[in-house]
Protein backbone atom coordinates (compact mmCIF):
# COMPACT_ATOMS: atom_id res chain seq x y z
CA UNK A 1 0.00 0.00 0.00
CA UNK A 2 1.13 3.32 -0.60
CA UNK A 3 1.78 5.49 1.87
CA UNK A 4 1.12 9.38 2.33
CA UNK A 5 1.50 11.96 4.99
CA UNK A 6 -1.58 14.15 5.06
CA UNK A 7 -1.43 17.32 6.04
CA UNK A 8 -4.77 17.81 8.19
CA UNK A 9 -5.46 20.66 9.86
CA UNK A 10 -8.94 20.00 10.81
CA UNK A 11 -10.99 22.47 8.18
CA UNK A 12 -12.67 21.57 5.53
CA UNK A 13 -10.14 21.05 2.89
CA UNK A 14 -7.66 18.76 4.64
CA UNK A 15 -10.50 16.51 5.22
CA UNK A 16 -11.46 16.18 2.04
CA UNK A 17 -7.84 15.83 1.04
CA UNK A 18 -7.67 13.15 3.70
CA UNK A 19 -11.16 11.50 2.17
CA UNK A 20 -9.41 11.03 -1.18
CA UNK A 21 -6.67 9.65 -0.17
CA UNK A 22 -8.35 6.63 1.91
CA UNK A 23 -10.49 6.26 -1.46
CA UNK A 24 -7.10 5.56 -3.59
CA UNK A 25 -6.26 2.81 -1.16
CA UNK A 26 -3.21 5.26 0.47
CA UNK A 27 -2.16 4.66 3.79
CA UNK A 28 -2.30 7.65 5.50
CA UNK A 29 0.07 9.44 8.03
CA UNK A 30 -2.01 12.30 9.14
CA UNK A 31 -0.26 15.55 10.36
CA UNK A 32 -1.36 18.36 12.13
CA UNK A 33 0.90 21.63 13.54
CA UNK A 34 -0.28 23.37 16.80
CA UNK A 35 1.77 27.05 16.14
CA UNK A 36 0.15 28.95 18.20
CA UNK A 37 -2.91 29.02 16.57
CA UNK A 38 -5.87 31.22 18.34
CA UNK A 39 -7.72 28.08 19.48
CA UNK A 40 -7.31 24.33 19.80
CA UNK A 41 -10.60 23.39 18.53
CA UNK A 42 -9.19 22.40 14.82
CA UNK A 43 -6.90 20.52 16.14
CA UNK A 44 -9.51 18.47 18.23
CA UNK A 45 -11.15 18.30 14.58
CA UNK A 46 -8.31 17.28 13.26
CA UNK A 47 -7.98 14.19 15.62
CA UNK A 48 -11.46 13.30 15.26
CA UNK A 49 -11.56 13.09 11.37
CA UNK A 50 -7.93 11.81 11.49
CA UNK A 51 -9.57 8.52 13.70
CA UNK A 52 -12.90 8.60 11.58
CA UNK A 53 -11.16 8.31 7.87
CA UNK A 54 -9.02 6.02 9.06
CA UNK A 55 -5.71 7.29 8.95
CA UNK A 56 -3.46 4.88 9.91
CA UNK A 57 -1.23 7.08 12.63
CA UNK A 58 -2.21 10.93 13.29
CA UNK A 59 0.90 13.15 15.15
CA UNK A 60 0.21 16.53 16.14
CA UNK A 61 3.73 18.27 16.25
CA UNK A 62 4.32 21.73 18.50
CA UNK A 63 6.10 24.14 16.69
CA UNK A 64 5.42 27.91 18.65
CA UNK A 65 5.08 30.45 15.70
CA UNK A 66 3.31 32.84 18.38
CA UNK A 67 6.53 33.87 19.48
CA UNK A 68 7.58 35.56 15.89
CA UNK A 69 4.13 37.20 15.89
CA UNK A 70 2.97 38.64 12.77
CA UNK A 71 -0.27 37.44 11.70
CA UNK A 72 -3.52 37.79 13.42
CA UNK A 73 -4.07 33.98 13.85
CA UNK A 74 -0.98 33.64 16.14
CA UNK A 75 -0.88 37.56 17.30
CA UNK A 76 -3.49 38.08 20.06
CA UNK A 77 -3.08 42.12 19.74
CA UNK A 78 -4.06 41.80 15.97
CA UNK A 79 -7.74 41.33 15.26
CA UNK A 80 -9.49 38.89 12.70
CA UNK A 81 -10.60 41.24 9.67
CA UNK A 82 -14.99 40.78 9.50
CA UNK A 83 -14.79 41.61 6.04
CA UNK A 84 -12.82 40.96 2.99
CA UNK A 85 -9.63 42.58 2.24
CA UNK A 86 -9.18 44.88 -0.95
CA UNK A 87 -8.64 42.43 -4.42
CA UNK A 88 -4.88 41.08 -4.49
CA UNK A 89 -4.02 42.30 -1.19
CA UNK A 90 -3.00 39.28 1.23
CA UNK A 91 -4.85 40.02 4.59
CA UNK A 92 -3.36 39.73 8.38
CA UNK A 93 -4.73 36.02 8.69
CA UNK A 94 -1.69 35.22 6.39
CA UNK A 95 1.21 33.56 8.53
CA UNK A 96 4.28 33.91 7.55
CA UNK A 97 5.98 30.26 5.85
CA UNK A 98 3.65 28.63 7.79
CA UNK A 99 3.45 26.16 4.82
CA UNK A 100 6.41 25.70 3.95
CA UNK A 101 7.49 25.02 7.80
CA UNK A 102 3.97 22.40 7.75
CA UNK A 103 5.44 20.93 4.28
CA UNK A 104 9.19 20.50 5.17
CA UNK A 105 7.77 18.62 8.50
CA UNK A 106 6.00 16.52 6.47
CA UNK A 107 8.89 15.71 4.31
CA UNK A 108 11.01 14.41 6.94
CA UNK A 109 8.42 12.31 8.45
CA UNK A 110 7.92 10.88 4.57
CA UNK A 111 11.56 10.68 4.37
CA UNK A 112 11.43 8.70 7.43
CA UNK A 113 8.45 6.76 6.78
CA UNK A 114 9.40 5.64 2.84
CA UNK A 115 6.27 7.64 2.15
CA UNK A 116 6.39 9.10 -1.42
CA UNK A 117 3.72 11.18 -1.46
CA UNK A 118 2.29 14.16 0.58
CA UNK A 119 -0.90 15.28 -0.11
CA UNK A 120 -1.90 18.90 0.66
CA UNK A 121 -5.35 20.63 0.90
CA UNK A 122 -4.50 24.14 -0.87
CA UNK A 123 -6.61 25.73 -2.52
CA UNK A 124 -5.97 28.43 -5.17
CA UNK A 125 -9.36 29.30 -6.53
CA UNK A 126 -11.95 30.25 -3.75
CA UNK A 127 -9.01 31.11 -0.74
CA UNK A 128 -7.69 34.43 0.37
CA UNK A 129 -4.41 34.78 -1.83
CA UNK A 130 -2.04 33.26 0.04
CA UNK A 131 1.03 32.84 -1.46
CA UNK A 132 1.29 29.75 -0.39
CA UNK A 133 -0.84 27.95 -1.95
CA UNK A 134 -0.78 28.36 -5.74
CA UNK A 135 1.01 26.08 -7.46
CA UNK A 136 3.85 27.71 -8.60
CA UNK A 137 4.83 27.34 -4.68
CA UNK A 138 3.61 23.62 -4.24
CA UNK A 139 5.96 22.98 -7.55
CA UNK A 140 8.94 24.90 -6.24
CA UNK A 141 8.06 22.65 -2.94
CA UNK A 142 8.03 19.66 -4.83
CA UNK A 143 11.42 20.52 -6.54
CA UNK A 144 13.16 21.30 -3.14
CA UNK A 145 11.84 18.48 -1.72
CA UNK A 146 13.83 15.81 -3.91
CA UNK A 147 17.53 17.92 -3.83
CA UNK A 148 16.65 18.31 0.08
CA UNK A 149 16.46 14.52 1.14
CA UNK A 150 18.67 11.15 0.39
CA UNK A 151 15.10 9.92 -0.67
CA UNK A 152 15.04 12.12 -3.78
CA UNK A 153 18.99 12.24 -4.44
CA UNK A 154 18.98 8.23 -4.51
CA UNK A 155 15.73 7.88 -7.04
CA UNK A 156 12.94 7.72 -4.73
CA UNK A 157 11.34 11.12 -5.21
CA UNK A 158 8.63 12.47 -3.06
CA UNK A 159 5.61 13.99 -4.82
CA UNK A 160 3.23 16.57 -3.27
CA UNK A 161 -0.24 16.36 -4.06
CA UNK A 162 -2.77 18.73 -4.63
CA UNK A 163 -5.98 16.80 -5.46
CA UNK A 164 -8.24 19.85 -5.04
CA UNK A 165 -5.66 23.11 -5.63
CA UNK A 166 -7.85 23.69 -8.77
CA UNK A 167 -11.59 23.36 -7.34
CA UNK A 168 -13.83 25.66 -6.39
CA UNK A 169 -15.02 25.61 -3.13
CA UNK A 170 -18.80 24.29 -3.91
CA UNK A 171 -17.15 21.25 -5.65
CA UNK A 172 -14.87 20.51 -2.84
CA UNK A 173 -17.56 20.10 -0.53
CA UNK A 174 -19.75 18.22 -3.54
CA UNK A 175 -16.35 15.78 -3.16
CA UNK A 176 -16.45 15.17 0.39
CA UNK A 177 -20.28 15.01 1.07
CA UNK A 178 -19.80 11.83 -1.87
CA UNK A 179 -17.29 10.53 0.54
CA UNK A 180 -19.74 10.17 3.19
CA UNK A 181 -17.42 13.30 5.25
CA UNK A 182 -19.27 14.70 8.62
CA UNK A 183 -18.58 18.46 7.55
CA UNK A 184 -20.17 19.43 10.67
CA UNK A 185 -16.71 18.17 12.77
CA UNK A 186 -14.57 19.78 10.80
CA UNK A 187 -13.32 23.57 11.61
CA UNK A 188 -12.34 25.59 9.03
CA UNK A 189 -13.43 28.96 11.27
CA UNK A 190 -9.93 31.34 12.15
CA UNK A 191 -11.51 32.36 15.73
CA UNK A 192 -14.02 29.13 16.57
CA UNK A 193 -14.05 29.25 20.26
CA UNK A 194 -12.79 25.69 22.50
CA UNK A 195 -16.10 24.09 21.32
CA UNK A 196 -15.22 24.04 17.84
CA UNK A 197 -18.34 26.85 16.96
CA UNK A 198 -17.60 29.16 14.14
CA UNK A 199 -17.71 33.08 13.96
CA UNK A 200 -19.64 33.00 10.44
CA UNK A 201 -17.80 36.91 10.13
CA UNK A 202 -14.20 35.57 9.17
CA UNK A 203 -13.26 35.19 5.83
CA UNK A 204 -12.85 31.47 5.98
CA UNK A 205 -16.23 30.99 7.29
CA UNK A 206 -17.70 33.28 4.25
CA UNK A 207 -15.71 30.84 1.75
CA UNK A 208 -16.87 27.89 3.51
CA UNK A 209 -20.64 29.14 3.62
CA UNK A 210 -20.85 30.48 -0.11
CA UNK A 211 -19.79 27.10 -0.45
CA UNK A 212 -22.32 25.05 0.77
CA UNK A 213 -24.65 27.57 -0.69
CA UNK A 214 -22.90 27.21 -4.15
CA UNK A 215 -23.19 23.30 -3.80
CA UNK A 216 -27.23 23.49 -2.95
CA UNK A 217 -26.09 22.51 0.10
CA UNK A 218 -27.12 23.12 3.80
CA UNK A 219 -24.65 24.30 5.97
CA UNK A 220 -24.07 21.85 8.45
CA UNK A 221 -21.53 24.43 10.21
CA UNK A 222 -21.79 24.64 13.78
CA UNK A 223 -21.94 28.75 14.49
CA UNK A 224 -21.58 30.72 17.77
CA UNK A 225 -24.96 32.82 16.49
CA UNK A 226 -26.43 32.67 13.33
CA UNK A 227 -24.54 33.91 10.41
CA UNK A 228 -25.77 37.53 9.47
CA UNK B 1 20.78 48.29 9.10
CA UNK B 2 20.19 45.06 7.18
CA UNK B 3 18.59 42.34 9.19
CA UNK B 4 19.67 38.92 9.25
CA UNK B 5 18.18 35.87 10.72
CA UNK B 6 21.18 33.64 11.12
CA UNK B 7 20.58 29.74 12.16
CA UNK B 8 23.21 29.11 14.52
CA UNK B 9 23.38 25.52 15.82
CA UNK B 10 26.02 26.13 18.27
CA UNK B 11 29.23 24.49 16.26
CA UNK B 12 31.84 26.19 14.34
CA UNK B 13 30.54 27.17 11.32
CA UNK B 14 27.32 28.39 12.27
CA UNK B 15 29.72 30.19 14.98
CA UNK B 16 31.59 31.73 11.70
CA UNK B 17 28.82 32.83 10.16
CA UNK B 18 27.76 34.50 12.39
CA UNK B 19 30.88 36.41 13.52
CA UNK B 20 31.05 37.33 9.36
CA UNK B 21 27.35 38.81 9.28
CA UNK B 22 28.21 40.52 12.44
CA UNK B 23 31.31 41.99 10.58
CA UNK B 24 29.39 43.20 7.26
CA UNK B 25 27.16 45.64 10.26
CA UNK B 26 24.03 43.17 10.12
CA UNK B 27 21.46 43.27 12.69
CA UNK B 28 21.39 39.52 13.82
CA UNK B 29 18.87 37.56 15.04
CA UNK B 30 20.08 33.98 15.74
CA UNK B 31 17.81 30.90 15.57
CA UNK B 32 18.20 27.42 16.95
CA UNK B 33 16.05 24.67 16.92
CA UNK B 34 15.88 22.35 19.55
CA UNK B 35 14.51 19.11 17.78
CA UNK B 36 15.59 16.41 19.77
CA UNK B 37 19.19 15.88 19.14
CA UNK B 38 21.10 13.74 21.24
CA UNK B 39 22.40 16.61 23.49
CA UNK B 40 21.39 19.99 24.44
CA UNK B 41 25.52 21.11 25.00
CA UNK B 42 25.08 22.59 21.57
CA UNK B 43 21.96 24.94 22.26
CA UNK B 44 24.15 26.06 25.38
CA UNK B 45 26.84 27.13 23.09
CA UNK B 46 24.66 28.24 20.74
CA UNK B 47 23.34 30.92 23.37
CA UNK B 48 26.89 31.55 24.62
CA UNK B 49 27.93 31.85 21.12
CA UNK B 50 24.94 34.82 20.21
CA UNK B 51 25.52 36.58 23.21
CA UNK B 52 29.51 36.86 22.83
CA UNK B 53 28.75 37.64 19.08
CA UNK B 54 26.49 40.15 19.49
CA UNK B 55 23.48 39.03 18.31
CA UNK B 56 20.50 41.13 18.56
CA UNK B 57 17.94 38.50 19.89
CA UNK B 58 18.36 34.33 20.18
CA UNK B 59 15.60 32.16 19.90
CA UNK B 60 15.74 28.74 20.37
CA UNK B 61 12.51 26.54 19.04
CA UNK B 62 11.26 23.27 20.18
CA UNK B 63 10.21 21.04 17.27
CA UNK B 64 10.77 17.66 17.97
CA UNK B 65 12.08 15.40 15.38
CA UNK B 66 12.63 12.30 17.68
CA UNK B 67 9.11 11.26 17.38
CA UNK B 68 9.57 10.42 13.90
CA UNK B 69 13.17 9.23 14.08
CA UNK B 70 15.07 7.63 11.41
CA UNK B 71 18.59 9.17 12.19
CA UNK B 72 21.23 7.98 14.74
CA UNK B 73 20.98 12.03 16.16
CA UNK B 74 17.27 11.86 17.07
CA UNK B 75 16.84 8.02 17.82
CA UNK B 76 19.03 7.10 20.51
CA UNK B 77 18.90 3.02 19.01
CA UNK B 78 20.69 4.14 16.33
CA UNK B 79 24.76 4.53 17.25
CA UNK B 80 26.41 7.42 15.75
CA UNK B 81 29.12 6.01 13.35
CA UNK B 82 32.80 5.85 14.56
CA UNK B 83 34.35 5.67 10.84
CA UNK B 84 33.23 7.70 7.81
CA UNK B 85 30.99 6.02 5.54
CA UNK B 86 31.99 4.59 1.98
CA UNK B 87 32.37 7.46 -0.27
CA UNK B 88 29.02 8.79 -1.60
CA UNK B 89 27.00 7.15 0.65
CA UNK B 90 24.45 9.60 3.14
CA UNK B 91 25.58 8.48 6.93
CA UNK B 92 22.70 7.71 9.01
CA UNK B 93 23.34 10.95 11.17
CA UNK B 94 21.68 12.65 8.28
CA UNK B 95 18.37 13.93 10.06
CA UNK B 96 15.64 13.85 7.28
CA UNK B 97 14.79 17.19 6.18
CA UNK B 98 16.60 19.10 8.97
CA UNK B 99 17.95 22.12 7.02
CA UNK B 100 14.39 22.18 5.06
CA UNK B 101 12.90 22.60 8.45
CA UNK B 102 15.35 25.38 9.51
CA UNK B 103 15.23 27.05 7.02
CA UNK B 104 11.61 27.23 6.63
CA UNK B 105 10.99 28.11 10.27
CA UNK B 106 14.06 30.80 9.56
CA UNK B 107 11.84 32.34 6.90
CA UNK B 108 9.06 32.94 8.98
CA UNK B 109 10.67 34.89 11.01
CA UNK B 110 12.35 36.83 8.57
CA UNK B 111 9.45 37.63 7.60
CA UNK B 112 8.02 38.86 10.37
CA UNK B 113 10.95 40.91 11.13
CA UNK B 114 11.40 42.03 7.85
CA UNK B 115 14.85 40.61 7.17
CA UNK B 116 16.29 40.48 3.71
CA UNK B 117 18.25 37.87 4.67
CA UNK B 118 19.14 34.28 6.10
CA UNK B 119 22.81 33.15 6.41
CA UNK B 120 23.05 29.68 6.84
CA UNK B 121 26.71 27.68 7.62
CA UNK B 122 25.87 24.80 4.94
CA UNK B 123 29.65 23.48 3.89
CA UNK B 124 29.96 21.48 0.75
CA UNK B 125 33.57 20.76 0.91
CA UNK B 126 34.68 19.24 4.00
CA UNK B 127 31.11 17.75 5.28
CA UNK B 128 29.48 14.36 5.27
CA UNK B 129 27.48 13.98 2.00
CA UNK B 130 24.51 15.55 3.34
CA UNK B 131 21.68 16.06 0.36
CA UNK B 132 20.47 19.62 1.96
CA UNK B 133 24.26 21.16 2.45
CA UNK B 134 24.74 21.52 -1.88
CA UNK B 135 24.55 24.77 -3.61
CA UNK B 136 21.41 22.77 -5.51
CA UNK B 137 19.85 22.88 -2.65
CA UNK B 138 20.44 26.58 -1.23
CA UNK B 139 19.12 27.78 -4.57
CA UNK B 140 15.78 26.24 -4.97
CA UNK B 141 15.30 26.87 -1.15
CA UNK B 142 15.50 30.99 -2.08
CA UNK B 143 13.56 30.17 -4.97
CA UNK B 144 10.54 28.70 -2.76
CA UNK B 145 11.12 31.19 -0.30
CA UNK B 146 10.45 34.06 -2.69
CA UNK B 147 6.85 32.02 -4.17
CA UNK B 148 5.94 31.08 -0.73
CA UNK B 149 6.15 34.48 1.24
CA UNK B 150 4.21 38.01 1.18
CA UNK B 151 7.26 39.64 1.08
CA UNK B 152 8.62 37.71 -1.68
CA UNK B 153 5.79 38.11 -4.32
CA UNK B 154 5.66 42.24 -3.12
CA UNK B 155 8.80 42.71 -4.38
CA UNK B 156 11.39 42.01 -0.98
CA UNK B 157 12.89 39.10 -2.01
CA UNK B 158 14.63 37.06 0.63
CA UNK B 159 18.40 36.10 0.15
CA UNK B 160 19.88 33.08 1.27
CA UNK B 161 23.66 33.48 2.09
CA UNK B 162 26.15 31.03 2.15
CA UNK B 163 29.07 32.47 3.04
CA UNK B 164 31.37 29.73 3.74
CA UNK B 165 29.68 26.69 1.04
CA UNK B 166 32.74 26.33 -0.91
CA UNK B 167 34.94 26.79 1.88
CA UNK B 168 37.37 23.91 3.54
CA UNK B 169 37.17 23.44 7.00
CA UNK B 170 40.84 24.86 7.17
CA UNK B 171 39.82 28.43 5.46
CA UNK B 172 36.45 28.65 7.79
CA UNK B 173 38.69 28.25 10.96
CA UNK B 174 41.26 30.79 9.64
CA UNK B 175 38.31 33.11 8.98
CA UNK B 176 36.64 32.66 12.49
CA UNK B 177 40.11 33.15 14.21
CA UNK B 178 40.77 36.39 12.16
CA UNK B 179 37.30 37.24 13.58
CA UNK B 180 38.50 36.58 17.07
CA UNK B 181 36.08 33.52 17.97
CA UNK B 182 36.53 31.18 20.69
CA UNK B 183 36.38 27.78 19.36
CA UNK B 184 36.50 26.09 22.76
CA UNK B 185 33.03 27.87 23.21
CA UNK B 186 31.43 25.69 20.40
CA UNK B 187 30.52 22.52 20.17
CA UNK B 188 30.59 20.31 16.85
CA UNK B 189 30.63 17.19 18.12
CA UNK B 190 27.12 14.36 17.33
CA UNK B 191 27.16 13.45 20.71
CA UNK B 192 29.13 15.98 22.72
CA UNK B 193 28.33 15.14 27.43
CA UNK B 194 26.73 17.40 29.28
CA UNK B 195 29.08 19.69 29.82
CA UNK B 196 30.00 20.13 25.66
CA UNK B 197 32.83 17.98 25.99
CA UNK B 198 33.59 15.99 22.28
CA UNK B 199 33.92 12.36 21.58
CA UNK B 200 36.87 12.61 19.45
CA UNK B 201 35.54 9.58 17.00
CA UNK B 202 32.47 10.97 15.06
CA UNK B 203 32.79 12.21 11.86
CA UNK B 204 31.64 15.98 12.81
CA UNK B 205 34.58 15.50 15.23
CA UNK B 206 37.26 14.13 12.78
CA UNK B 207 36.08 16.48 10.28
CA UNK B 208 36.65 19.26 12.80
CA UNK B 209 40.20 18.12 14.26
CA UNK B 210 41.71 17.53 10.75
CA UNK B 211 40.58 20.94 9.90
CA UNK B 212 42.37 22.52 12.67
CA UNK B 213 45.49 20.31 11.89
CA UNK B 214 45.46 21.99 7.71
CA UNK B 215 45.07 25.55 9.07
CA UNK B 216 47.89 24.75 11.29
CA UNK B 217 46.47 25.72 14.72
CA UNK B 218 46.12 24.33 17.74
CA UNK B 219 42.91 21.72 17.91
CA UNK B 220 40.97 23.89 20.90
CA UNK B 221 37.98 21.48 21.53
CA UNK B 222 37.34 20.36 24.91
CA UNK B 223 37.40 16.26 24.72
CA UNK B 224 36.05 14.08 26.68
CA UNK B 225 39.23 12.00 26.45
CA UNK B 226 42.80 12.82 24.40
CA UNK B 227 41.61 11.80 20.45
CA UNK B 228 43.26 8.89 18.86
Amino acid sequence: MTRAVVLLSGGLDSATVLGLAREQGRECFALSLRYGQRHAAELDAAARIARTLGAARHEIVDLDLSRFGGSALTDASLAVPERPGAPGTIPVTYVPARNTIMLAVALGWAEVLQAGEIHFGANAVDYSGYPDCRPAFVAAFEQLANLATKAGIEGRPIHVRTPIIDMPKAAIIREGVRLGIDYSATVSCYQADEQGRACGTCDACRIRREGFAAAGLADPTRYRQPPR
